[in-house]
């Protein structure tokens, strides 16, 4: 099937889908759950041909790749927890009486058909598949190369599982010469959202019309205030650089301020240290820690993604806010202090979709949020922003009630509108 | 002043104006209040000096390009209902205790830089800066023209007026070319608000990768059920069409059900001709009313903002869903039934920003939402659709609050999220 067909599929099945009931969609994804465990076999089979294929490939990758009977149980506990969520559809946002018997309503609706392209997880495929579901889209799934075969086998069950749903809501792609003709289907594809690596990222958002959710980078902070707890300030600045380090809500830079530095950098160096991650400094930084590297320019805009840190000494807040907005990538950033003034002014005034006081930058997630689960994190100002999940993939229509009202009355002065808010 | 340095000015101002209290926003508005009125004569020489230039445009933009004692009054009243609105900056949409004293909320922000470029309306360019001055949102302003001498002067009453303001906040652009460079400063403006001729919105959408809120067209439909009210079918139609014709929210096409369409047809031709509507059908339209033009396939697809109307009979309520989801602009759509269960499958199933049940498509609009202003009718499925006022001027930020969790215990397992709502 070529790409726009796909794409046309699932814009004629969007509309239904939209109309479906919370119970009809709770319904497929109990299907989904009961075919998965029905089929097990033939997907770790389809599994087993994609790891044989791809054996050369690194193992964190091979890793990622596998499916196995962990990952099943992880995805029917996340269908079940999916089910048990209200309804995001029909929710009624804000409600007004414009006039007697004249009633608006703002009420969350789905976007329509999203495309979104994801890395070499199977398990991605089905949370995707399954959040798309829940919230009332249809979907265009691209996942990675590597996992084509299983893909295909989840593609296949999900789809046949769910015969109580419009036909088309779910279309696999499986090349990247259909990302190249998803990229121009902007009247029928109405968001997409890429993940993978910040170059790819960048691409999608630079070659197409379609408006785009997601992230590239992912150059993340932590301001230590002069008011910090040194201990406090130590654990989070570990916790948040090396719990795990090749992910987009890790930070890349510690900023500290000038009062708090003579104290706070020689135990916090010490046991990053321990942890084999390399230093880089500011001059300053380097007068109170003599052996680390130094840090140029370039350092304060690169994502390292590794176990590596810059250092930058602020003489003020006011610095360190302005260094976040000038170099960060609008993600998540931490400052960690006992003034409450300070933590306002910073929660205030940094551009961030992520801002945390005292709680390390890795919090930022959907699932550790509450949300369920995320089909990604956007640093992009509009609509939804840090962790996506179900809320992020709804968007609302006006609905307005009547019994016959025309506008001209309201124009000649003849009848007023009350406004009256029923509901905000 | 070079484009460039404008937006730079613009985004160095953003971040704290999105610090300052209501009591600051507030003021400020007081401000513009007091200094329009003041300066009131030097904005009436100005606005004659482009009345003077613009002697030979055409009546209708002249009445547009008119500052009038009474479009000064109504800019000030509205100033002041803008001023009794509570604050659309700091509301906490959502707050969740991810653990014992660590707490998430969703917090509504501005957005940051924002580009309008507007019709030649001097009381456009108030409204416009503003609902950003309230929203917290820097503003660039481009308007047309030939009202080059009123927005000067407007420019520098109010940016004079805000001086308790950051530094930058408000920017006038002067020329085409500004619009030009505009369009590349993707780093520092985070949104653009064109509003103007189709063409004109159409271009800046396809020529930017700024995120654009708008609507080219306002390609809006009457459906009448089977089972509508016909003198109420018949009063809404003269409505939607005739109460103005050169607007986004008038409707262009009719679509009838068979059943109904013998009885209403006869009527609503008659009253439509009262008002000089030619009408423009389908082959069965021409079976009842067999003075009517031919409408072909192009008119389904013609916003005609004029004196003029396609016509069309379905066979059912599905099908006239399908035509409008198809040919529509996903703007405004009524439908006039007494039957609530077709009203209800019009509503899910349209893919509109605004649909109405027994209400004129007219009523689209911010002002008679209730909204205060709008600063335009976006009719994209992302972010604020349909009239855009504060709220859509606004994003929000995840604010995050703990007392030095890391991340590290919850994924041994030696902590457990709780996620108990604190508010929905």
């Amino acid at each position: 099937m070529n790409t726009q067909q796909a794409a046309i599929d699932a814009r004629n099945a969007a509309p239904q889908l939209a109309a479906t009931s919370l119970a009809v969609r709770n319904e497929a994804l109990n299907r989904i759950a009961t075919a998965l465990t029905e089929h097990q076999r033939e997907l770790f089979e389809a599994n087993a041909l994609d790891m044989q294929e791809g054996n050369d490939l690194p193992q964190p990758i091979l890793k990622r790749l596998a499916f196995t009977p962990e990952k099943l149980q992880g995805l029917l506990d996340g269908i079940q927890s999916l089910i048990a969520l209200p309804d995001p559809l029909g929710v009624v946002r804000k409600a007004t009486e414009l006039a007697p018997a004249l009633e608006l309503r703002q009420v969350s609706c789905p976007i329509g058909v999203i495309g979104v392209i994801f890395e070499s997880r199977p398990d991605a495929f089905v949370q995707i598949a399954t959040l798309c579901l829940k919230s009332g889209n249809a979907v265009l799934l691209k996942g990675g190369r590597e996992a084509l075969h299983t893909n295909r086998a989840l593609h296949k069950v999900i789809r046949d599982a769910t015969d109580n749903l419009p036909v088309g809501w779910i279309q696999l792609l499986e090349t990247r010469d259909d990302v190249q003709e998803m990229l121009k289907l902007s009247s029928l594809i109405d968001l997409l959202i890429p993940r993978g690596s910040n170059a790819f990222v960048q691409y999608i958002m630079d070659n197409t019309r379609i408006p785009v959710m997601g992230h590239a980078e992912g150059l993340c902070h932590a301001y230590i205030d002069a008011s910090a707890d040194i201990p406090m300030a130590v654990s989070l600045t570990v916790d948040a650089k090396t719990q795990a380090v090749a992910v987009c809500n890790a930070i890349e830079t510690l900023l500290v301020h000038k009062k708090i530095a003579p104290a706070f950098l020689p135990p916090v160096a010490k046991a990053l240290r321990e942890k084999n991650v390399t230093l880089l400094g500011c001059e300053e930084t380097r007068q109170i820690l003599p052996d680390v590297l130094p840090a140029t320019e370039e350092d304060w805009r690169t994502e390292y993604l590794d176990y590596k840190l810059s250092i930058r000494i602020v003489p003020s807040l006011q610095e360190a806010i302005s260094h976040i907005n000038r170099y960060g990538s609008h993600h998540t950033e931490m400052i960690v202090t006992n003034n409450k003034e300070a933590a306002d002014a910073f929660c205030r005034t940094v551009d961030s979709a992520d801002v945390f006081w005292n709680a390390s930058t890795r919090f930022a997630d959907g699932f550790r949020f509450g949300l369920g689960a995320e089909v990604g994190i956007a640093t992009g100002k509009l609509h939804a922003r840090g962790p996506v999940g179900l809320e992020g993939l709804c968007t609302y229509k006006w609905l307005l009630q009547g019994n016959g009202q025309c506008v001209a009355p309201f124009v000649s002065g003849e009848q007023t509108f009350t406004h009256n808010p029923l509901k905000s």
